[in-house]
């Protein structure tokens, strides 16, 4: 066979011979070199860094990567989620990368698919491996998290960083402070973190955690034209800082707006130190859950839908 | 950790554990191997599965793939395919899987190239992998094929898994008839496959074979609201399947359309066997094509272009 | 070699270097291991052939590429070239390829970053991996430059290869000639090759190099509707060359506009193999900014900026 372009003309006992190969290869499911691991990458919405770092740690832990693109896929005739992710794990895909605009997008799914699924941002919903490489960078600079001073500054309402990162923080014995513009508080939040004005909350913090003004998602609404001294953290605010705390934001940067565009690259910024963080913080998460579907091969048991519910 | 969604349900300890194993991470690194036949993917027409599964395949038999999106190409520079696919050989791309709008749009390149060529779609012409599928899937079932009785039903004029079904599944002995509403009949194809009312052919079928109504091929044409249970599988039809008989369909399903939503992960139901099975029978028609370009390298002749042509 | 982003600066013994080097390439198909390096691919323009290209030359050379996709990254969130470039440094991207529309587009980056850049196209800039391969086909061809005549025709004015090709060329001892319509003329380059009519250049060139008429960056203006004849290589001016002279095209070819149809794939057109040529310069460069790389981690010195500025 030189080409493969029909069948028609595919003589029988060549095509008995592709159907038993075919079924060899069925039954050997590892046929020829080392077994591999296959991970898709589904980002249903814009992002160069998250879905280039997991590309990264991915590669760095020997997986086979399978490309998708949404605009491309069977997600245009229509396809959901639900049977895209049913799709990728028959044709043997171990694990799901997905960033989503809809919070939660992955509650139908994680009960009916063998595949393991890493949320990579759901709408306002959570981004873990954002906050994990956040705490992974306090951690280097700190050596831990009892009585930080920490605020979280911006568009608090819609952003899964500030809620995640709050919990996290708070959890880990860091006192978190909220600030910025009143239209974006979430009073929810600052049940566990306190508002405080941007001044004072500057002048007190160890971490500095600029959020990114999102404005691609409040597009009809005016940003102030003077953001940046008003809500942001201006060269004259960082001057306030103390000299031992350090500058977070989970990027991209609004040079200027959130942050002052000298200060992204400053002495005391972490920003491109997270980014460096991000790749290990993904390997650290898909490893730990590599090893927990090889375990449960393994023992040949498969931990109960209530337990897995009760432990995510 | 089985999936990881969020970290407000993960407990302390195991979230230490993936900090100290990120900072692990980050003191250090690793490396990896390629391997090196070449193959690129041209896909004119969206798809998740079949790219996917040609992606997996690939893969699975250690070749290396080059990234190529139709959107970002030179074809937007109107070059013509023709031209692209010499471009890729000169490259180095020893195989081209394309799927293109145009049928038979091989046709002006399989004499002219060294690259070997897999149809992976041809407008409403061909698509031998699926049919290859397909036939591993019913193999697998039923150890052979003589005398089966399968339908396929649905939009026959417009499926290019009709087709090529029925011509193989009627060479290699089934009993092959076709079903659907009178707009869709296929004259030509009924030559080689009875038309029968769908209520008949799903009793005495061993294998219903469902296709795909392309709403993205006639959109301007109205569905009844009450297709499923007009020409669908639905339910109740489903109820009258002999107790032996499975339910196939290329995918992706429009469920509630042409097939009941509780039919597709149904216990009768092959659908993602096929796309498991997708796979399989990618990797032997590759594996075929690459053994008979290396025996023609090895020998030093090549096949006369007659002998290729008959024997495709 | 720190950065390869025009070769004008590039001495002549290490511009030997890298023609030898693809040479050897050439001659020598095998691959080579690296430990893991990372590689992206940032193509802000349509290419088929120069990206491709490069993504098999990376995989030779065994480098793990990050895919990228201007059209899905943050890019579209408005995110400059600049913090994109430091992102991919930051994850620990070591060398990063760039095709876009702006004229010396790495000019604010090559200081600020230690990704090691390619420019793969900047605007009507430049683009010195295809010079490079151009280079290298003459090379193959003729052994040497030395008073070869060489011709460049066709839109020279918007040309990036006809540029660069003419200070190379010249350089290696070349005689070069322009010839083109009128509007298309650049008296800039003249200073160093004469304008001559193509009837003449055509009879007394050893290279006919032919440009793309690049319809998409004029395509409100009217091209002649015999264009072939009048400016581009038709079968009767081809008829006129000497018999050890070549075509040569940076290609996509519109096929009977600047080229006659039958003269792209006709005995002395070398354009296939200046694509395949392609991969082993892209190779050449990577290697050697990599060995660059490797030499100042190991000497535990970085090479001055002043330093570095006068040897690009």
């Amino acid at each position: 066979m030189k080409h493969m372009l029909t069948l028609q003309h595919v003589r029988n006992e060549e095509l008995w011979e592709l159907i038993l190969r075919a079924d060899e290869f069925a039954k050997n499911k590892h046929p020829l070199q080392t077994p591999q691991h296959f991970v898709a990458n589904l980002f249903f919405e814009a992002s160069t860094r998250t879905k280039c770092s997991f590309e990264v740690a991915e590669r760095k832990l020997g997986l086979s990567i399978i490309p998708f693109e949404a605009s491309t896929s069977s997600v245009e005739k229509g396809e959901s989620l639900y049977d895209t992710v049913k799709t990728l794990e028959a044709i043997g895909v171990d694990l799901v990368v997905i960033r989503h605009p809809r919070e939660q997008f992955y509650a139908p799914l994680m009960e009916q698919t063998s595949c393991a699924l890493v949320n990579a941002g759901d709408g306002c919903g959570d981004h873990p491996t954002q906050s994990l490489l956040d705490l992974l960078t306090i951690y280097q600079e700190f050596g831990g998290f009892k009585d930080l001073n920490i605020v979280i500054a911006g568009d608090i309402r819609h952003s899964r960083v500030a809620r995640s990162n709050v919990q996290m923080l708070h959890r880990l014995g860091a006192k978190v402070m909220l600030s910025g513009p009143e239209r974006w508080r979430d009073t929810m939040l600052e049940q566990s973190a306190p508002y405080r004005s941007f001044s004072q909350a500057v002048r007190e913090a160890d971490v500095v955690m600029m959020l990114r003004v999102q404005k691609e998602r409040h597009d009809n609404q005016l940003l102030e034209t003077n953001y940046l001294e008003q809500h942001g953290l201006s060269e004259e605010r960082a001057a306030t800082m103390k000299p031992t705390a350090i500058v977070m934001h989970p990027a991209p940067v609004n040079r200027g707006i959130e942050l002052a565009d000298a200060l992204v690259e400053a002495p005391n910024s972490r920003i491109f130190k997270q980014m460096e963080n991000g790749v290990y913080a993904r390997m650290a998460v898909i490893r730990s859950i590599l090893e927990t579907k090889r375990r449960e091969l393994t023992h040949g048991y498969r931990i109960q839908a209530s337990q897995t519910v009760s432990s995510i």
